[in-house]
């Protein structure tokens, strides 16, 4: 969370408030809440004086909303130690969607970009030089609003390339996943959903669909009122949500191909650098799997009325792919947290009742993966 | 001057500092140091024991940078009080293009823009939210871009109309001025000027040609580092510098209309609003008045070697317009700082030398239109 947010929370993001049914404060959701569960389980068993049912090894990411960019190296270095004998992984990252409880088996991935044009040496008045030079902000919004095409579309043709194309079972598990629009558009905060009212779009939208978000600019006046300034230099902010087949690498070559083409249209005398920042790979794997289906028998243990949903996650988790390449082992994501949550956002929190739960599913999980040995 | 640009500054902005020959801080040059210049010059006449030789009715406009939006009802309200008499009408601000002392007769005026998009009720995240929903900062680059055609040119034609066209007098005037590309250059931080090395081109873009500037936008994510939100509103800050004849109200009519029609091509659900935050009509008078020749014998009266020179400001003098039409009198703008004296903007100063010889033109303005009469 930036500093300045900490103004706009209701209570101290940094400090655990309890109140209405729920934690509050940073991490409460995504992901010290979910990580104390299983801390938790292990203490109980210690004070029961029991072993866990299976061995446990924590690995804990702290650095995953920057794309954790050192996990790669340190897992593939530290492989002997601290991934030997690894047969199932399991992370309880991420935020159910519906109302049931869900396991996942994708992410989508991530390649965050700072597109840069500097023109001058310091920032100008309007009144003096406006008309006199090229300005950045201009060439760096005609860059950023060229990545997107007519209504909104992707503009980059690479990025809708490699996209792995839905079954139609997979289209039908979308239409059965308990879902209230109204859920998502309050989850959203947006009245306007881009899939209207089909709930089959809305999932695909989200989770096997690449996006291009703009998030902002640096250097720009950012402030309440009025300044008459030329900013010297602009860095944008946006990032590519990479589906299953697609790579970072030929993601970032793609969007970097079409911002040197639109640079060259706009023919400017500016200079203009684009650094990709954080990329982190999507991951996928089957539903059928027996570690899959051990980890549905947990969250039916759990919560028996009804079937447990397979679903997949927007966001990025940088330790999936990471994993599952090293170990050739089957992943799986339990999301404990729920979908209004507002993980990583403002006023952060989990509910008691999910928080709770969330222990009962990591201590069925580990008896159910127990069971198939 | 924002806060966060005080520790962008050699000295503290708000506190006048010397050294290297000149005075430091924020109104050295624009436009507390030449409002001194009067006041001093009254002193001295008074440490004399001798009346000015004319009549002074100083205003002090402290609202300038904002467009100064109360002065025109101010001043017609107070007229009777205040302008009563009036027969000339001088102002020190703005400063000097070229080399030489300069006397102008015309501004360029401001129409500020504060044209906000609005989405949701809160910001989301990328991952959760990235492709379910119409992003505001996207429809705010499309229509901020759209401002903008091809090779950055205006792409709305009402800001193209109503302008003067230039006499060969003007431009044979232009061509003359003593003015170092280079300083130009050093002036906007800038080593590509639109103009090439033209300098009638340089000086008409500057004095007699409307622009659009973006200044920033607000709301968006605007600091270092990297962070997946997606805005929940933004609001994009930009200009248009009018020249003469162009009027507020025909402008603001014009990026309206355009602004209307792009956001119906964009077809977005999200919400637009465009605000008009402040307007300042350009000022232009004849330089052949008798006014404005004593105005030149004043500063041929302080620098008499070389001839003054006769010019235009680029930035907005609100109260020029306001006074020129209540009073029916002459406006004549004597800019008493220099090109590099970032007025405005970081390190603002004046030099000694401008200070001092400010003192001396305001005393010779006076003498001269004493004996004008």
């Amino acid at each position: 969370m930036d500093r300045n947010g900490r103004g706009r929370c209701s209570t101290d993001p940094f400090r655990l408030t309890e109140y209405e049914g729920a934690l509050w404060g940073r991490g409460a959701s995504a992901s010290k809440g979910p990580a104390l569960c299983w801390l938790h389980v292990l203490e109980a068993f210690k004070q029961r004086g029991d072993e866990p049912p299976v061995n446990l090894r924590l690995i804990f990411d702290t650095a995953a909303e920057v794309g954790s960019p050192g996990l790669p190296s340190l897992l593939r270095e530290r492989r002997r130690a601290l991934l030997r004998d690894v047969e199932f992984v399991c992370a309880t990252v991420g935020q159910r969607v519906g109302k049931r409880l869900c396991a996942c088996h994708a992410a989508r991935g991530l390649c965050y970009f700072h597109l840069t044009v500097a023109g001058a040496e310091r920032d100008a008045h309007s009144g003096a030089c406006g008309g006199v030079m090229h300005e950045p902000l201009g060439d760096l919004l005609f860059l950023l609003d060229s990545l997107h095409g007519k209504g909104g579309r992707i503009a980059v043709p690479e990025l809708l390339e490699d996209v792995v194309q839905a079954t139609a079972d997979e289209e039908t598990s979308y239409s059965r996943m308990e879902l209230e629009m109204e859920d998502m558009r309050r989850h959203a905060g947006n009245a306007n959903l881009l899939s209207g009212e089909s709930k089959t779009r809305l999932l695909m939208q989200r989770w096997r669909m690449p996006t291009i978000t703009l998030h902002g600019i640096e250097g720009a006046f950012s402030e309440p009122g009025g300044r008459p300034v030329i900013p010297r230099a602009v860095v944008g902010k946006f990032s590519v949500r990479l589906v299953p087949n697609q790579r970072c690498e030929r993601v970032a070559r793609g969007v970097r191909r079409h911002v040197a083409a639109a640079w060259q249209q706009r023919a400017s005398p500016n200079s203009m650098t684009l650094h990709l920042t954080a990329a982190v790979e999507p991951w996928i794997e089957s539903a059928g799997t027996k570690h899959f289906q051990a980890s549905l028998r947990a969250l039916k243990l759990v919560a028996p009325v009804v079937e447990p949903e397979t679903g997949r996650l927007g966001g990025a988790v940088p330790g999936a792919p990471v994993l599952q390449a090293l170990t050739g082992r089957s992943v799986v994501v339990l999301p404990l947290g729920g979908a209004r949550d507002t993980a990583r956002g403002h006023n952060e929190h989990i509910t008691l009742f999910d928080y709770m739960q969330g222990h009962r599913i990591v201590a069925a999980y580990m008896q159910e993966i127990a069971n198939m040995k």
